[in-house]
């Protein structure tokens, strides 16, 4: 039909030319047509059979036991399922946050995504905004003011493992330093790691913000770092506190322990492929690889003068924001005077070079006309 | 890869056996292969244009108009998007229900699917069970009851266009009378139209259900009467609802009146390819013979001496529970010590039979050994 090829083409010229979104474009799933003319439906709990087996549960489960892994956990302490993206992941954790104390406050910074609020109103949980630093990260001196006048309740922190605008990386062990100094015993902690969470486990150091360091659970984008046509993710908690729901909704009769009941099966499929394909040698390969085109896209900029910088190994390049022409054009998000460049698997180093090019053009015209 | 291809036969065979539950099955999307390599997104509001241009918003639009023309609405006044499923749209639903009152209650039928007391912890909303007459609908004098102790609280009506058992229908004008006579000046009435949303406005006598008569919102699924490989849902709402969500989410900077931000893009391809092919004319068409085969159903269960039964047109035909084996074998959800068959598009009148002479010789062994 005319309408869907001219969608097709739209998408697909769009999709390979942005260069500020953190989404990988080199995956390839079209082995995959088969399923789409089949009823599949992974109703409820991933570890709980359905009756009507047209599920991929099986699949789902190795995934989940992969990112358990990877986080430095066990499938025995850990459990989780594949969400529609990361806002279902931080939903449930939060929800997860919820379920465990008497009216908790959540504390979040200022750079975290917009979704997170819509998921705290969704949630009727009260929350705080912490003020960030300049790159992003959260204010500890500010969280610390906030903890102190508010010892009496339960505490749940929401961290940023990569911020959307900078990919900064709220510090774990400064928090933990604070749960201790104010002796708070009722705490809980989500990471959002939507586009760091496969990539984090071998930055080198390694960040602090896995089941080793203590944390309650996390949600992870597959259709980010990864990649694919669907909008997909991990969330993954401590089992005992997905305990807590199932108990709560077995009263109904049911181990539906998700959010949305029926869920995809086609995207487990495409997680465990690039799973089997590429292992965890393949992702830390495809990280360095991205980190090492950050580096090289940071350091051009800087060479034609431009204000660029990154977090530590960071794939997101921070710059000044050039025109809105250029923003355009390479479709780069931007926030007051930065944008930002995402150097994702699948953006080559010659599209660089040509926005390279064409910023370095923009900043000669424009100092012609200064 | 081997594995795959033992998932694909698994879930091609038990889709293509089972009887006992709302998805059709005859259904062809391999067209839109070519997608699977695609990036694609829908992030937000789909009335709400993305910098990141690889959605399918303008089909997504033109599948909520669709359905609002069915429902007896106007896009103007009405505003939807296609969700992951039913159980998103009832949250929505229930989520802008919430959103208009202080402290209102949810009155639903105990034969209400089992998601909807999921979603009314996950928005800690106050609800009231009422009882479910025979046939699955309401009880309507036990609402009554329960009204006449609650006048004074906000009142949310969670009704069922088709249970998930017998597809029993609840009665609005009933409700509307309850309404009236009470003097409620406060409430919102919720549709869970799961499987029926798309043959019910073709029904005839057709149910009063649609936004004609007064309804706030309604959640319909994708993959059951219209079938596809992937759980997708509308969700509409009188524009008036989302405005005010809107307006309270604008303020964090974002026009996102969803709740996954992130979303499928496919799904909107499917619904709309079907909308393409098949139009108004082709639903009833396909509800028709579906209602046709159900009668046969009811009729040659009647003939071998089974107790069987529909609510009015219903595709879903209630019966005696065979033996477990049976279930299993055909795959006939049950509850308690009835079991149902639901006539889809794409099961067969052979497939009809062939349970027929099953449960008929089961039913010679049982009365031999009686």
């Amino acid at each position: 039909m005319q309408r869907i090829e001219e969608i097709y083409n739209r998408i697909s010229e769009n999709s390979s030319s942005f260069l500020g979104y953190p989404l990988a474009k080199d995956f390839d799933y079209k082995e995959f047509a088969p399923f789409l003319n089949l009823c599949i439906n992974n109703v409820g709990d991933p570890e709980s059979p359905s009756t009507l087996a047209i599920d991929t549960k099986d699949v789902e489960k190795d995934v989940i036991s992969f990112f358990a892994d990877i986080l430095s956990s066990d499938i025995k302490e850990t459990w989780g399922y594949v969400t529609n993206g990361g806002t279902e992941g931080n939903l449930y954790g939060l929800y997860l946050a919820r379920e465990s104390f008497n009216n908790p406050i959540v504390y979040y910074s200022e750079s975290t995504h917009y979704s997170v609020k819509k998921n705290l109103h969704l949630l009727n949980l009260k929350s705080i905004v912490v003020r960030s630093q300049c790159n992003g990260e959260m204010d500890y001196n500010d969280l610390e003011n906030l903890l102190t006048l508010n010892r009496d309740k339960p505490a749940i922190f929401f961290l940023n493992i990569g911020t959307t605008m900078t990919e900064a990386v709220d510090d774990l062990d400064k928090i933990k330093a604070l749960i201790r100094k104010y002796a708070i015993k009722d705490y809980y902690i989500h990471c959002d790691a939507a586009f760091l969470g496969c990539i984090a486990p071998f930055v080198d150091p390694k960040p602090k913000f896995d089941f080793s360091e203590g944390i309650d659970s996390i949600s992870i984008s597959g259709h980010k770092f990864i990649g694919g046509p669907i909008p997909c993710g991990i969330v993954l908690a401590k089992r005992k506190h997905r305990n807590r729901i199932v108990n709560s909704v077995s009263y109904v009769g049911t181990l539906d322990t998700t959010i949305t009941g029926s869920r995809n099966g086609l995207t487990p499929l495409f997680l465990w492929a690039f799973i089997e394909k590429h292992g965890t040698k393949g992702l830390i390969e495809r990280a360095k690889k991205s980190q090492e085109l950050a580096a090289y896209t940071e350091e051009k900029l800087k060479q034609i003068g431009v204000n660029a910088w990154r977090n530590n190994e960071a794939l997101t390049v921070v710059l000044d924001k050039p025109s809105k022409h250029l923003c355009e054009k390479y479709q780069l998000a931007s926030e007051e005077n930065i944008a930002h460049i995402i150097c994702t698997p699948g953006i080559e180093k010659k599209q660089i070079d040509t926005f390279i090019k064409d910023y370095e053009k923009e900043l000669l015209v424009s100092e012609v006309f200064a």
